[in-house]
Parts: structure tokens; sequence; C-alpha cells
């Protein structure tokens, strides 16, 4: 476990530290599934001004983001007009794009494809000398409860089981650790919902599953043991506990977060209501306009923390 | 559970059958992450042809493989010369392409990828009434005491914790499955590995974790609370219990395939031997060449197979 010692001075220094002794002593780093190295690449020289890193799924949504992102603030992207340039070249694993302070990152699909990218990011971002730097999942999800289209900040996060904690196994042990979000940043976050929103913005708990179909109680996947009633009783109950939404990777974002001492926030659209069935039926052109939703919220966000600094110089 | 009866009355039908008896009321099944529907697609016309499906992690990889084996068995892809057409379209989550009999699908990374495609694709050659599918995964994996390059054929799939089981939460409750590996099936397709070949192939157990780095013993990800010592040992000791092979999907793979009455094999070439370092730093062209290998194994499989059938008409 970390120390306090530990912790107090990670606080202290504002640049993104990472926790393992052993990095210290290697003197090459190669972000393997990056694709970039911290000796033959000039990290600090070409990502040293991140400040903001937003992670979602898909390429393509990170690409469409970074050109959003980049209108928003009044900065260049790397890469042609119209085309961000895929920062992670040969490897066709993960996808980064740079705007100016930010970077956009896809994940791919639940915690261990996350778990690699966020990884290999937090060194990017320790080796480039980063300093203060926030990250965000803005993404997909099933909702409860809530209209289709509503965006739901994350206050709390639990597992299938309603816990608070992402389970793992290290060296054939097994490892717990707790999923902390930082309530205040979710707080700030949520300010940058507007009532003149075409959408409902909510804090609320998320519960992150490992499986779409079985793990999430469709009853609709290759496999099913249960039947409907079994879904709703369970829908039901974590929907009394406070769960809003259902997704695949916002455990294992907070903890790595937390871990990292990075301040972290997930913002995810809902799809559907699962009360009313287990299908994303949603047509091509309403599923393109509302997952731009979280990310509308998160660029508000940024645009003023971004213009802040500019500021301050 | 599935009972004695169902699974007789499976192998009695050649046909692949989803277990879920729910399926057989919804009457619109919309297979969301490919694409594709039951409904609006005729899958029986577009896929009743397939026999064979091989997945691995990346679109690029299987997009090449796709046409491999096309030139093989000497049957066209779909799509432009040079260019196979991914039949998901719209979304890139996944990449599915189709060279005859074979259909070629990326999975991403990790268990939660694959378990979401290997799902839709049970669903898909379900609907198609396929008949006697075999499903692959032919990827890419960390090993322990072979040189890099060698093909291990999984024989035995393990977790984290050295158990073949498959864990989960469904419904709040904790769920264990068997990762029930078909040994005569790795035989089989071992038997198509040639002394002549310019790699090792092996018959092996692997490990499958649910993190490149901590869950794998790695000392160089972003955090790390063990040491060179312990890795080494717990190393030496998963090797000790045949241990071959370290990656992210086999357990999930085994398991699907075995609930879903499906043929299923894994191979996977090794980027590096693990006792010797925790860095894949094999150069570019080499990483090219050795990912293929495992295809050369499949593909050989799969041209005898399909040779064989063709002879049965």
């Amino acid at each position: 476990m970390d120390t306090t010692t530990d912790d107090n001075d990670i606080k202290q220094n504002r640049t993104v530290r990472v926790k393992n002794p052993h990095l210290l002593k290697n003197t090459v780093d190669h972000l393997y599934h990056i694709s970039l190295s911290n000796t033959s690449d000039d990290l600090e020289n070409r990502f040293g001004d991140v400040k903001f890193v937003c992670f979602g799924g898909t390429p393509s949504r990170m690409s469409k983001f970074t050109q959003f992102i980049s209108s928003e603030l009044g900065v260049k992207y790397y890469g042609d007009v119209g085309s961000p340039t895929n920062i992670t070249g040969s490897t066709d694993r993960y996808a980064i794009y740079k705007a100016g302070p930010v970077l956009a990152v896809s994940h791919g699909i639940g915690i261990p494809s996350l778990s690699i990218v966020l990884q290999e990011v937090v060194k990017l971002v320790h080796y480039a000398k980063c300093q203060d730097v926030e990250f965000f999942r803005i993404g997909t999800s099933g909702g409860l409860g809530v209209e289709p289209g509503t965006v739901v900040v994350t206050e709390k996060v639990v597992n299938g089981a309603l816990e608070p904690f992402h389970h793992s196994i290290v060296l054939g042990k097994s490892v717990k650790r707790p999923a902390v979000v930082d309530k205040e940043f979710a707080k700030e976050i949520y300010q940058f919902a507007d009532i003149s929103d075409k959408f409902q913005t909510v804090l609320g708990t998320t519960l992150c599953a490992d499986d779409f179909y079985e793990g999430q109680g469709r009853i609709d996947g290759a496999f099913c043991e249960h039947d409907h009633d079994d879904k709703l009783n369970w829908l039901k109950h974590v929907h009394s506990q406070g769960v809003c939404n259902i997704e695949m990777e916002s455990l294992g974002f907070i903890t790595m977060c937390h871990r990292a001492n990075v301040k972290g926030a997930v913002l995810c659209v809902t799809l559907l209501d699962r009360f009313k069935g287990d299908m994303v039926t949603m047509d091509h052109k309403f599923l393109t306009a509302v997952q731009k939703y979280p990310q509308i919220i998160v660029a508000r966000y940024i645009k003023n923390a971004y213009h802040l600094l500019l500021k301050k110089g």
C-alpha cells in the first residue's frame, strides 16, 4: 500500500507521478500499446503542455471530440484539416489525438482494455512532466429510470455486487482496491450543465459490469439462465441503491485515477432506459447526437479551466 | 445450469444454438455492436456458408488474415482488392471480414471486450443456421521459458490464481464457470505444425490475466507494489504448473465456446520470454512476421478441413 508520506509528497508536487519505484531505475521505457518511448520520443516537448486527458470508447468518437474541443478552445489539433492524426501510429489497438492542452484517447471496451492505455498515458504525462493534469471518461451507458439521452456525472461507482471496489489478481493473490470518486470534482463539472440544455444532466451512482449481457442482467445475450422477473427485480434493487446508469469501465477508471493521484471524472450519456428493455434501438442519427452530450459538458469545463490557466500565465 | 438433455439435443443438431430460451420469443434481435439484425439483414443468405470463425485482437491483423486465408483457400473475400470490407460498417468498436467459409473478427483487448463480440457472433451464426462451426482465437502473448516467436496451442487455460474457471457477477451474485478446453481439437490443430516451420509450436497451459501490468506480474506499469524477486518467484511457480504463455482473453473465449457447444481453440505466438524481461522490444518487422505464425497453423487446418467438406459436397 502507498504510505501517507508518499501521498503528501505527490500532492506537493504538481507533476503526475507514477507509483512504481522500479521505473526510476529503468532508463528505457517503451510504451508498447501507444507506440511511444521515453528515450526515442521527446515526450516533454511534444506533450508537456497537456492539462486535460479525455478517454472514450472508440477512435472515431475521440477523433470527432478532438475537432470539437479544438474549435471550442480555438487551438489547432495535430493532423490535417478534418483529420486529426492518431499519435499511436502503426498500432491500431488504441488511438490518441492532441488539440493544444487536450489529449483524446480511445480505450476500447471493458476495464482490462482501459487499464493498459490508462497506465501508459499516466506514464506518458509523468515522463512529459505535465502539471495538474485532469482525466475524464466521456462515454455511453445504459440508464435506469432516466430518459435516454440523460448525462450521468458519476458521484459513486460500484461493481456488479454493489461494492465500491475493484477486485483483481496480482501474483496469484486477490487484491481489492477502493474506487474513490472525487465528489468535489464531480460536482464542479456538474455545475457546467445548463438549464437551457436540451438534455438532462444528473449526479448519480454508476454500476460497472464486466459484461454487456448477463453481467448487466440482460436476457438477450447468447447465454441466459435467469428470467425477465429476475432481471427487473435486480434492476429495481440496484436503482433503489442510487444506481442511475450501467457501463463497463468506470470502476477501473476511478480506481486507477485515485491510485495515480490524478483528478478523474466520469460522464456517460444513457442510450436506453433498462426498465423498458435490453436492446439499444436508438437510430443512428440520434445516437450520434446524444454521444456528444457528455462532451459538451466536459468541453465547457475545460474551456473555463483553460482560460483561467491562460489568465494566470 | 444446462441439463444433459439440452446438451444432447444440441449435439444432435449441427447448427449453433444459443443457450437462451428468451431469444426464441424475440422476433427482432439487433446485434448492436456488430451492426447486424436478424430481421433487416438476410443473415442466412449472407452468412449461412460460414464454417470457421477466427478471432484476433486488432482490425488490421484480421484484415490481413482475411487476405491470407482467401488466397490459401482460393476464395474471394468480401470487399475491394487489397481491402476487405468491415461488415460491421458504421461502428468502429469491432471489425468483421468474410472470405468464403471464414469469418475474421477483431475482439479488442480483455475478456469483457471479447465477450460482447463473441456472443453477438454466436447469435449471428445461430440466426444464419450455420452448421458445424469452429471458433479459433489467433493472438499474441507473453511466453514463459519458450523462445519468442513460439506458437502455443492452449490445452489448458487458467486464471491468475491458476484456476480453470471464469468468475463473473450476474444479478449481484458470483458465478464460476468452467473453462473446458477441447483437448482433442487442440491436438488435432497441433498436428498441422510442421517440422520445417521456422518457428516452434507447443501444446501448453495458458494463463489468462485481466491486466497487462500488475496482473501479469510486470514491474514496469504505472503502479507496482511488488519487486523483481516476487515477480520471478511467481513466474517460476506458474511455469512449474505447466504455464507456457500469458495473455488476456483465452479464459473467456474457452468458457464461452464450451457454453455455446462450439469447438474452440486458442493459438498465440509469444512476443517475449517473461523470464528475461517485461518489455516487448521486438522490432516492428519481426513483430509483423511472428504475428502470422499462429495464422499459418490455423490456415493449414482450415484448408484441410474445407477441402474435406468440399469433397463430401
